[in-house]
C-alpha cells in the first residue's frame, strides 16, 4: 500500500535500500523528514553529495580523508611514532584503534582481505601501496615494525600469512596483535579455539 | 572519536539525529553510502529535497499529497463512496485503512489531536476543515456518516467527544470504530479496560 504523495513514496524507498532499515523504519525517517524544518532534510541531503565528492583515500596510509587533506591528519601528525605501521583491514578498524587512545603509530588500510572464494586477489586490496611505503628509503625515520591487525578469520589470517611473506625480504620486524579471552569475559563460555590461542599466547607474569 | 574525513563525519551526525538511529548505526550507513555508487547518494539526496518542496496537505482531506496532485487520489476517485468520511489522525492511520481494503469512503486527517497537556487546542488541527466540508452544500453527494477512528488514548478520546459535539448541529450520523479484542488474541492475557469495552459493544449472533 502505497502513500498519497509520491515524493513521501520516492523518499521511503530510497531510505529502505540502506542496510538494516526496513520497510517500517523508512517510514518513521520520511514522516520524520516531512516534519521536521527545511534546513535538516537539506543539511542532510548535502551531506550525502559531500561525502561522494570530498572524500579521497589518503596517499600514504589509504585511510579515507578530505580532498583538501591528504596526507591525512594521522600520517601528517609530528607528534606520532612513524617507525610503526598497524594494518588494518577497513576505516573503522582505525576508529577502533584511535579510540583505545594507546596507539600513536602508524596505519595502513588495506580496504579488504585476501579471499579467493570471492575472487579477491592480493592486487585488489592496497598490499602494493604498503610495500611501496615501506621502499621508500628516502623516509627520514624508517619502519621498523609492521603489525598485522587483521579479524581473526579465514580470510584475515590468509591475508596475514600473505603479507608476512612479502616483508620478509625487507628485514622489518612483522608482528600481530594478541589472541586471547577478552577483558570482562568469563573463561567458561569461552570458544575452544579462542582459548587455545590464549593457552599459546601465554606469558610470563 | 572522529574518523579522518570530516565529510565522513558530518554525515555520520546527521544521520545520528534520524529518530532510533544511533551513533554505531549512523557509522554503518555512513560507509554504506561511501561505498554505493554515487548515483545511489544523489537518488536519496534529491528525494530528501523532493519530500520537502514537492509534498502539500490536500485541499480537501488535509492528507499528504504531491504539488501536481491535488485534491489527492483518494479525494478525486469516482469510484469512492463520498458519503462517508473516515477522522484519522495521521496520513499513517490512512495507510492502514487503506491496506485493509475494506473501507471505500473518504478521509479527513487531522493532523494531530486535541491534547490540552502539550498546549494543542481544536484550533491548532484541522477540524475547522472538516467542519468547512461538512458545511458544503453544493457538494453533489451529502456526507451522512462521519466515522471516527481515532486512537484508544486520553488524547482520542477528547478529540472525538469535540468533534461529537461540533457535529451535532449537521444532523450528520457520527460512529466511531469498535474497540474489543483483536483478532488472534487469547482472552487470557487482554487488559482489563479492552474487555470491559468488548462486553459493553457485544452484538447479537
Amino acid at each position: 500500500m502505497r502513500y498519497t504523495s509520491a515524493a513521501i513514496e520516492t523518499l521511503i524507498e530510497e531510505f529502505a535500500k540502506l542496510p538494516g532499515i526496513g520497510r517500517k523504519t523508512a517510514q518513521r525517517l520520511a514522516m520524520h523528514i516531512l516534519h521536521e524544518p527545511k534546513s535538516g532534510a537539506e543539511r542532510l541531503a548535502g551531506a550525502l553529495i559531500d561525502i561522494k565528492e570530498k572524500v579521497i583515500r589518503c596517499s600514504v596510509c589509504q585511510n579515507v580523508t578530505d580532498r583538501d587533506a591528504d596526507p591525512c591528519y594521522i600520517c601528517s601528525s609530528t607528534g606520532r611514532d612513524r617507525s610503526v605501521i598497524c594494518v588494518v583491514e577497513s576505516p573503522a578498524d582505525v576508529l577502533a584503534f584511535e579510540k583505545t587512545g594507546h596507539y600513536k603509530g602508524q596505519y595502513h588500510v588495506l580496504h579488504g582481505l585476501v579471499s579467493p572464494l570471492d575472487g579477491i586477489g592480493p592486487d585488489d586490496i592496497r598490499i602494493h601501496e604498503l610495500l611501496a611505503r615501506l621502499g621508500e628509503r628516502h623516509e627520514a625515520v624508517p619502519v621498523k615494525e609492521v603489525v598485522l591487525a587483521l579479524n581473526p578469520t579465514v580470510e584475515g589470517e590468509t591475508t596475514s600469512l600473505y603479507i608476512t611473506r612479502l616483508l620478509k625480504p625487507f628485514g622489518i620486524s612483522v608482528t600481530k596483535i594478541a589472541r586471547g579471552i577478552p577483558v570482562g569475559a568469563e573463561l567458561e563460555f569461552i570458544d575452544e579455539a579462542t582459548l587455545s590461542r590464549a593457552m599459546e599466547g601465554r606469558s610470563a607474569v
